[in-house]
């Protein structure tokens, strides 16, 4: 269907440039993802893992989503249900969804539903939950439950009916668009997005009929979430690149995630296949009380951002996150973007950077390039602490490792090799 | 008291530097401006200036005012009673207020009320109307008459009972310092801060006491705008500066202000004394449908913008308002911001911008150095249509003319040696 690699290459990000994705719903997770409905599942971040792989903030998350489903009544129990078997786990880029750190998500946690109109296809992730104590780095207490209980009794019912008053959904495009203006990069930073979702959903959530008091709780709650949009830009980078990855050549990176052990990607040429390697931790900068040696290595599907041009690639935009990545000044962030944009394939004109001086957003990481340069793409991404129980302790930067991505060239130079 | 004009003017920087402005209520204009309480009276933007010598934007700005205030029942009564000198007119600057463009305040206005807590010291500014037709682009039919009138009886009282809610008032350094992060420069874009302002006012908006629907109407009013924030940033500036000029010593600019005719300007060692010269007219880019030919000269006390070191002085912050003003690209607001800085007497810590790798935003304009390099005053500023009636046509850049300038210190040169 392609004559050459860069033809195909051309045809993948068409589809990310022209992609229309929509926030359109808040649903419970097993209501989208059948599998759910298939016995005790978890899905997690990553390419497979199994329980006893799975580092402490995952696992940590496990025990929390066990106790939130109410499988089992105390740490405990849950963990020897965990060690036990008895909880099947697939990564989430199985069932169309994604989800930040652990990426744990059970069968009654609420789900962003982006739909990508130009194609249909919709993807899914979880709400975000703010900072701290949080169930995806790894924190379990009875603060983390009742939180969960919180956005699936209150927050995901409140936000579903306000998106069912909107013509046709959030337009998803339009907010990254100006919030890319306004500093964010949406790995690190989404202050300003978040903001402009709370703006946009504001006069929906003003009509629903709800007790006053909840819708109170429901829109402090969304003012105080700065990182509220890093979960809706995860479902988009979803919706995007699963539509995109219809495509099956090229050498496009259609997937960039990390489970805690390994990193695994996929590209277009290659389809469904994962290419694994062993994760590297971030270095970063730790909040009060922690050090590099806390650190837990690299784990999440966020890296979806840098797949879409964003994160680590978009660094530019948001030189503010330099400093809270311990990443350098202005120029340190401008050297970061140049440099990805040697192994990006185009540009996206949907985001111009004003401090790029308005160049677009990077279309597309390119295996070939990263091959040819040896330049590993860069990730800027939360920091959890190794032990479960604990949360988040820093944020930082990692590198996605070389080999995955030789390890892709190879699959497709085979593949061809058989085709031809 | 000072030995130096470089004691002086660390003096008043210091005084800029430590304000510390709270928003803590909005009032009518006449409660607290005792001025509007001896006859009718309108005040304006710039120096002093008389009916007849107004440019068309500030005269259809009084008419509407005579409109809102019910002083006359159509426009020709109200230029009428204009023309017959029933009405007075007074400067802002003179009643520890500032408004933009033609800056038309009258005593049921309602203003916002910023108090600099570090001095005790209140400034006054009427909030913003939103875009299109408003008064102070020099607009008066009936839609804009309403609008005030609803700003008085619904946005007004409702933000008066929500600030009265806060435990302090809102602290608008915190708000500046992370909207200046966000892209927003205060005086062509305050979008970032417009919503910083709305996350911070919601959660006391929502436990007023309030028809449900009125409430709606207030926040709606505030999501959607963008410049909202412009009016607050104004009173800021007015508060800081009118702090900083009870130091009556120095060469540092504490108002810039233009009433479409003049510029005028105060310096810190000539206290209240205006030195006046003709205003330029901004250049930039116009609405669909209108051209330079339509532009009013400059106009406004949004001016202040600039005096605190932001507006044109951080253009560097704010690159996306390049094109929006017509002055290029990312390359061209960093080399506005340098040269800008060569007039500027210090950096403010408070304000660190990272498009300009977290340098601090400019600290005081420096009138000996604007005379020694000849660089003049760069203003971002609407553009208002000549005629009255119409509104704002465009967005551009306008430079405040070095003649001000070398008056002012010649004027202290004068004053240093009679005191000698």
């Amino acid at each position: 269907m392609y004559n050459t690699i860069q033809e195909a290459n051309e045809a993948v990000v068409e589809k990310m440039k022209n992609a229309q994705p929509f926030l359109i719903d808040v649903v419970p997770a097993h209501t989208v993802i059948p599998e759910h409905n298939e016995g005790k599942l978890l899905t997690h971040a990553g390419p497979p893992i199994a329980w006893e792989d799975m580092t402490g903030p995952m696992k940590g998350s496990c025990i929390g989503a066990v106790l939130f489903e109410e499988w089992a009544s105390d740490e405990k129990e849950a963990i020897a249900m965990l060690e036990g078997g008895e909880i099947k786990f697939m990564p989430n880029h199985h069932v169309n969804s994604v989800g930040p750190m652990g990426g744990i998500t059970s069968a009654n946690m609420p789900v962003l539903v982006v739909e990508n109109r130009e194609e249909g296809n919709r993807a899914y992730c979880t709400m975000n939950e703010g900072i701290g104590k949080v169930l995806r780095f790894g924190a379990y207490s009875e603060e983390v439950v009742n939180r969960l209980q919180w956005m699936k009794d209150v927050l995901g019912p409140a936000l579903s009916q306000a998106l069912k008053l909107t013509p046709e959904g959030l337009n998803l495009n339009v907010m990254m668009s100006k919030a890319i203006t306004m500093g964010d990069e949406f790995h690190q930073r989404n202050i300003a997005a978040s903001l402009i979702f709370l703006k946009e959903a504001l006069p929906y959530l003003l009509k629903i009929d709800m007790e006053e008091e909840k819708r109170s709780e429901v829109i402090k709650f969304l003012a105080d979430t700065d990182q509220f949009f890093l979960n809706i830009m995860m479902a988009t980078g979803k919706a995007v690149m699963d539509a995109a990855r219809t495509i099956e050549a090229g050498t496009i990176i259609t997937a960039l995630t990390r489970n805690g052990k390994d990193v695994g990607i996929r590209m277009s040429g290659t389809g469904d296949q994962w290419f694994t390697a062993p994760v590297n931790t971030p270095q970063g900068l730790f909040f009060t009380g922690y050090t590099q040696e806390d650190a837990n290595p690299d784990i999440g599907d966020s890296a979806i951002a840098e797949v879409l041009g964003m994160g680590g690639f978009a660094m530019i935009a948001a030189p503010a996150v330099t400093r809270f990545v311990g990443a350098g000044g202005f120029d340190d962030a401008l050297s970061t973007s140049n440099e990805m944009s040697e192994i990006g394939f185009d540009r996206n004109p949907n985001f111009p950077i004003p401090t790029w001086d308005f160049q677009g957003a990077i279309l597309g990481i390119d295996a070939r390039k990263v091959v040819e340069t040896g330049i590993e793409p860069v990730i800027n991404t939360g920091i959890a602490h190794k032990e479960p129980g604990i949360g988040q302790v820093g944020a930082g930067t990692v590198r996605a490792p070389l080999n995955c991505f030789e390890q892709a060239i190879e699959a497709l130079a085979e593949k061809l090799n058989i085709e031809a």
